[in-house]
C-alpha cells in the first residue's frame, strides 16, 4: 500500500466512525493501487476489502497486494450487505462524492446503520506528498517538458492548435505516460486570451502569443505546466504582460514558505499585477493542488482557507487576459521543502520568438 | 439548441417542480452545446439560464445562442440567490448527479426552497437521437474506423499495445475527433482476457489473440467499437470462442426490434454463448447506450429494465474471456430504425491473421 492506514482509522475514530466506505476512485487508487473504473473500498479498525466487479477480477489482483478484494455480483450496498461486511452502526461516507441517489439507496439496504456524510476526509492526507510520489510527479513533468522541447519547431503558419495538441498527447504516451492529465490547451491569437480554450482547427498565424498548457500521467500522478510563446513579432502590449506575467510568477515562487496561507501567496502575486494596472485581467486563482488528480488540494486563490504545508505540491500559475487581443500564463508544479518550494519544471521562462 | 424544451418542461410540470437545476456537464452539452467544465443551468417556463465562471466568458458566447448565460463571481447557490433566479418553491435535481455536499448547501442558501432530487430524469430524452446526433455519431465511428485501418499493419513483434494505444490516440485527433471516448484497449496474450486491460508495454508475441476496443468523439459524440485479431497463429479454442462469439453479437444484430425489452436481447445472446458451454466466460452485460456519454441509457443486462426504442443508439458487444488464456470481444454500435438495428461500423468480423 502507497499510504498508511493509521492515521485514516484514528481520525475515524476521533469521529466515532466505525467503518469507511471510500467511493472516490482516485481516493482508491492512491490508497491501493487500483486503478479500475468500478470499486468501493471499506475501511474500518479490524478490516480493510476493496469491492469491484467481474470486469477487473485479474487486474485487482495484479495491482493490489495490501487489501483482500470482492469480486461482487449485484450492487455494492448489496454486497455490504449480503457479506456482512459492515463492522459497527456508524457509516462515514464522502459528501463530496456520494450522490444523492446513492445515499438514498445505502439508507435503504443497510437498516439500522447511520450515514455519517463527511466533506474532504482524505484531503489533508492526499495533500503531503511522499518520496515515491514525488518521484512520480517529476517524471511526468520531465515526460511532458521533453514532449513540449519536440513539439515546438514543428509550430508554423502550416499547422493547427489541434494538430500541435495531437502531437502533444501521442508524444506523452510515447515517452510513457498513461494519458494525458488534462486535454492539451494550444491557443494562439485572441483565443491566447481564454484560459481553458479547446485548441482550433485554423492554421497558425504570424505575430500572435500561443499559450500551451499541458500535462500528463504516470503512475497514476499528475504533471501541470504552462508556457507561452511568440510566433513572429508580437505587439509591445504583449510583450508588457509576458514580462509582468513572468515576474509575478516568480514573486509566488520566491515568497512560497510552508505554513503560509494560500490566500496571502495569492494576494502577493496578485497586487502586483494590480499594480501594473492588469488586475481585473487576471480572473482566475493562482493555483490549485496536484497529485493524483490534477486539480486536488490546496486551493490558491482569494477565498482559500488553506495552508501551504511541507511536502505539499502545487501549480504557480498567474496569467493576464485581454479579450479579443491575447493572453498569457505561466505556470510551475512546484513542491514545498523546508525553506521554500522547488519547481518541477526547468524550461526556459523567457519568452521564446518561435 | 440541439434539443427542445418543451418535453422537459411538461415533464417538470406533471411532476410540480418549477425550476428545474441542471448540474450533469453531459446533460449541459446536450442540452445547449456548451463545452466548458463547470456549469449549472436552470431551467423554467419563464427564463433559461446557464451559469459559469470567468474562464469561460469567451467561449459561452461562442458555443451558446439559445439561452442567456450569468458569469457567476461566486458559487453556484450564491448566484441563484443573489440573482433572484430561482422560480417557485419547488426545485429540482439530478439526484445521480448531486453530491450529499452540494445538496446540503443548497438547502442551506436557498430559503424556503423545497428540493426534489428526480433520478434520470433527462435519460428517456437523451436515448432517442435526432439526425443530427446520429450524423455525428456515424462521423465518430468513421473515424475509428479509418484509424483501425492504418495501425493494423503497425502490429509487430517490435512494438508494444501502448504504442499502438498512442497511434489509435494521435491518429483519431488528427483526423478530426475531439478525444478518445475512453482509453483505447489494446490487449494481447492473457491480457485479451481482461475486459478493460490497460495497454501494457511488451512487445506484441505471435500466436495470440488481440482485443482492440476504441473509440473517439466528434461534436460532442461518442464511438465505440470492438474487434478481435489473430496474431500469427492461434489455438484451436481460440478460433473457436472467436466464432461463437461472432455469431452471438450476429444473433443480437439481427433480431433487436424497437420495443423489444434490453434484458430479453441480452438473454437471448448470453443464452447462445451458454450453449456451447461459455456462459460463465462472458460476465459482463450485453452493450450500453451510446451518445453524448460512452455508456448511457439504455443498459443491455441481465437485471436491466430498459427497452431498446426507435432511435435510440446501443451496442452489442459479446465477449468469452478464458482466464489465464485469451479472451475475445466483438462490438458494434448501432441505430435502431423501424425494423431492426444498422450497425454504424463496416469493418469485417471475419478473423484477420495480422
Amino acid at each position: 500500500m502507497l499510504h498508511r492506514l493509521e492515521p485514516l482509522l484514528k481520525k475515524m475514530s476521533r469521529m466515532d466512525i466505525d467503518t469507511f466506505m471510500v467511493s472516490d476512485l482516485h481516493v482508491i487508487r492512491w490508497l491501493t493501487g487500483f486503478s479500475g473504473s468500478n470499486a468501493r473500498v471499506l475501511l474500518s479498525p479490524e478490516k480493510n476489502l476493496l469491492f469491484t466487479d467481474f470486469r477487473y477480477g485479474e487486474q485487482v489482483k495484479q495491482e493490489v497486494d495490501s487489501m483482500e478484494s470482492v469480486i461482487m455480483q449485484n450492487g455494492f450496498s448489496e454486497s455490504f450487505v449480503e457479506g456482512g461486511y459492515l463492522q459497527g452502526k456508524r457509516l462515514g461516507i464522502q459528501a463530496e462524492q456520494v450522490t444523492v441517489h446513492d445515499a438514498g439507496k445505502l439508507e435503504e439496504k443497510l437498516e439500522g446503520v447511520e450515514i455519517v456524510p463527511v466533506n474532504g476526509f482524505f484531503d489533508e492526507f492526499r495533500a503531503i506528498k511522499n518520496d515515491q510520489e514525488i518521484t512520480w510527479m517529476k517524471k511526468a513533468a520531465a515526460i511532458s517538458e521533453q514532449v513540449l522541447e519536440e513539439i515546438l519547431p514543428l509550430i508554423s503558419p502550416e499547422v493547427t492548435e489541434a494538430e500541435i495538441a495531437a502531437e502533444i498527447s501521442y508524444r506523452q504516451k510515447r515517452l510513457g505516460a498513461e494519458r494525458d492529465s488534462f486535454d492539451p490547451v494550444v491557443a494562439s491569437g485572441a483565443r491566447s486570451a481564454l484560459p481553458h480554450a479547446r485548441p482550433g482547427t485554423e492554421q497558425f498565424r504570424p505575430g500572435t502569443l500561443i499559450v500551451i498548457d499541458m500535462g500528463c500521467v504516470y503512475k497514476g500522478y499528475a504533471s501541470d505546466q504552462t508556457r507561452t510563446f511568440a510566433f513572429g513579432r508580437v505587439p509591445e502590449e504583449a510583450r508588457k504582460i509576458y514580462e509582468i506575467t513572468r515576474d509575478a510568477q516568480q514573486l509566488g515562487i520566491d515568497w512560497a514558505r510552508p505554513g503560509v496561507s494560500a490566500k496571502d501567496l495569492d494576494s502577493l502575486v496578485r497586487d502586483y499585477i494590480g499594480k501594473h494596472g492588469y488586475a481585473e485581467y487576471f480572473g482566475h486563482g493562482l493555483g490549485h493542488g496536484v497529485g493524483i488528480e490534477v486539480h486536488e488540494k490546496p486551493r490558491l486563490g482569494k477565498t482559500s482557507e488553506d495552508h501551504l504545508l511541507l511536502h505539499s505540491v502545487f501549480t504557480i500559475e498567474p496569467g493576464i487576459y485581454l479579450p479579443g487581443k491575447f493572453g498569457v500564463r505561466i505556470e510551475d508544479t512546484v513542491v514545498m521543502g523546508d525553506h521554500g518550494v522547488e519547481p518541477f519544471q526547468r524550461f526556459t521562462k523567457e519568452l521564446i520568438e518561435l
